[in-house]
This record gives C-alpha cells, structure tokens and sequence, in this order.
C-alpha cells in the first residue's frame, strides 16, 4: 500500500511501531490526527515527548515520577517497612486503586526470563535488596516484610524465587499475596489451579492477618 | 487510577484522546514509550507533527499530498476524464492496490449524513462539480466518466443521489462500482442483497465494458 506522501508514510510507520498497532490501525489514527486542529497535534506530540524527557525512574522504588523520588516513597503516612514488590507500573496501580494498602512498592521492571534474554540484572533487584538490607539494621518490634506480588507465570515464579534467595540474609520476612477463588465467584466455576490454591493456604477461620 | 506523575497523566490523556484507544492501553502504550531511547521518542513526535504541518490536500482531489498537487493528479498517463469518487484515502488506497485503474479520484472526505450533521458543504462536492464541468468543455468522442465507488449504506446512497444531481447538468457519464457475488465466492453463502444485485445487474455474456 504505497501512501500519497512521504510524511504520511513515516508517521505511519511511527505510530505501527507500537505494540498491538497494526498498519491499517496507524493509517487510521494518521488520518484522524490530520483533521485536527494543528495546536491539537502539537499538544499531542509535546505531552508524549515531555513525559519521555521528564518522566524518570523513583531513586528508591523504581516506580515513575517527575522529581527524584515518587509521591509514595515521599509519604511518611507510609509503612516503609512494608514492600510490595510488583513487575510494573500497572501493578502498583491495581493496588493502589483498592486504597487499603498503606506500604510502599518496589517496582522490578519485569520479571527474569532467559527466554527473552532477562536476568537478574536488567531489574531493580540490587535496588530492592538494599532496601531491605536499611530496613533490618532498625530496632523496630514487627519485623519489616516484603510482599511478592508478582504473576504465578513461570517467569513470576522464578523471580519469587531469586528475589527470596537475595532477601532471606537480610532477615525480612517474605510472603506472597494469597491466590484463591475470588471474592464473590462460585466455588464451580474457578479453575482447578485457583481452587487448589484456596484450600491448600486456607486460613483459621476469622483470621485476616492484615497489616 | 491516579498515575504518580502529571507529565505521564498529560501523555496518557493525548493517547487515550484517539479513536479506538482506550484508558489502559494508553498507558501501556505511554509505558512502552517510556522505554524508548529519547532519540526514538523525538524521531515518533516529530514525524507526526511533520506529517501534520506539511500533508495537505491536492488542489484538485481532495487526496492528500506534500505539494499543492498530489502524484496521481500530475500523472500525465492516468486518464483525467475519468474520475473514481471516494469517500476517504483508504477507499482510494484500495483501488490504487489493484493496479489496474487508470483513471484518476475525487476524494469527497466523508458522506452526507444529517445525523452526523455532515451536509454536501462539509466534502470536497464542489470541486467535483467544476472537474466535471472542466471535462465537459472538451470536444473528444468518448464522454467523461464519474465512477461512484461509495458505500451501499443510507449515507453512501444518499450523497451519491445528491452526487447525481449535481453532476447531471454537466453532461458526464455517472456509473457507480458493480455490487454482486465476490469472485471466488459460493452463491450458497452469499447474502441475500448482494445476490439480488448481482442478478438485478447482470451482464451480457463476455461483456466486461472496461476501460
């Protein structure tokens, strides 16, 4: 399909360079874009670039923020001997949308996956591992605790694993989220793996165990 | 869902801001952006600002171009008395694709539709009139033609009765694309409007009447 111009061309290719945009898609969003306003798709290109240029990693959490250290690593209303560790953004924002959580995250940027050629060093691992390290040498009662919130994929699976390995010298405990039949479902209906789980790790009944 | 920085929010708003994307796959989209070289980020805003400050519409079609004139409107070779309406670039981009089409387009930039608040003075019609008026001044044997390749839905029909009127005083020969069985295709399967075309429109024997 040979387009009209050169410019169209190229800014179809940008925008099929995105994951999940086909060429048909991208012509159609082109197509769109040149019948706005051209202020419109000036603000659209600055937004993307400003968040590309301004938009860094948290020096402690790995999460995004405009300044040196994200808005929950800031908040000293938050239990910063509590990590949740999640593979990205999205995740911390799952979890903080339920708005009970009141620890802190650390975000590993993916998970470990020979497959694709990840390892262990191409995520915030050393980051988080010194966390905990700072945590321990406090004097504190209730142990400080990291909570592994990441996918039951093998991938997620061996990064518990790792993580768990790098963390258990440091002394703090680690737990994972608890896996079960959700909330609501019908026992029938949840798949095997689920249903396994939520007996296996059944709890004393009235028990939440909530931090 | 609050996003930990106004820059990122800003970015996921223009990307959501498209047809077809929603909330959550901007983000995905803004996250993979995040990951990108700022080079490639520059190189992605840039070319869709470039595409809408220098693309503009041929002068004579309605397509788009780079210069006043698009390529198919300066092929000498293409027959310009034989003009192919089409709603949008990607109908023209379809036909293009076949190859074998000499003639040139009109591309009308959408279709009547009172619903949509879309009248005749919204799409490049006028332009058409006065290329048709413009052929018919010529004194050569074969008439010039105005090929209608609309869609066969109340908008389409209703801007290619509108088309009609307006181009009856000029004298052009005005034909619209044949509707019938697709080559290839089981009659059996076929549904019951493009069957009654396809008999309703049938041709003699051997006739294909192209030009």
């Amino acid at each position: 399909m040979e387009l009209p111009s050169r410019k169209l061309t190229l800014a179809v290719e940008q925008i099929a360079s995105l994951p999940g945009i086909g060429k048909k898609s991208a012509l159609r969003l082109a197509l769109h874009l040149l019948r706005r306003d051209e202020e419109r798709v000036e603000a659209f290109a600055r937004a993307i670039l400003e968040m590309r240029t301004e938009v860094k990693p948290c020096s402690i959490c790995n999460s995004l923020s405009e300044g040196d250290m994200c808005g929950t690593c800031a908040d000293p209303l938050r239990d910063e001997r509590l990590i949740c560790v999640v593979e990205d953004l999205r995740d911390l924002l799952a979890i903080e949308a339920i708005g009970s959580f009141r620890g802190r995250f650390h975000v590993l940027g993916g998970l470990i996956s020979p497959m694709d050629g990840v390892g262990p060093g191409d995520l915030a691992i050393d980051g988080l591992v010194r966390r905990a390290q700072g945590l321990t040498s406090g004097d504190v009662d209730l142990p400080p605790e990291v909570i592994f919130a990441l996918p039951t994929t093998m991938e997620g699976e061996t990064t518990a694993f790792y993580l768990f390995k790098q963390l258990q010298p440091t002394g703090v405990r680690v737990t994972t989220i608890a896996r079960g039949v959700a909330v609501g479902d019908d026992l029938q209906h949840a798949d095997e793996a689920t249903l396994d789980a939520s007996i296996r790790r059944r709890l004393p009944y009235n028990e939440t165990g909530d931090r």
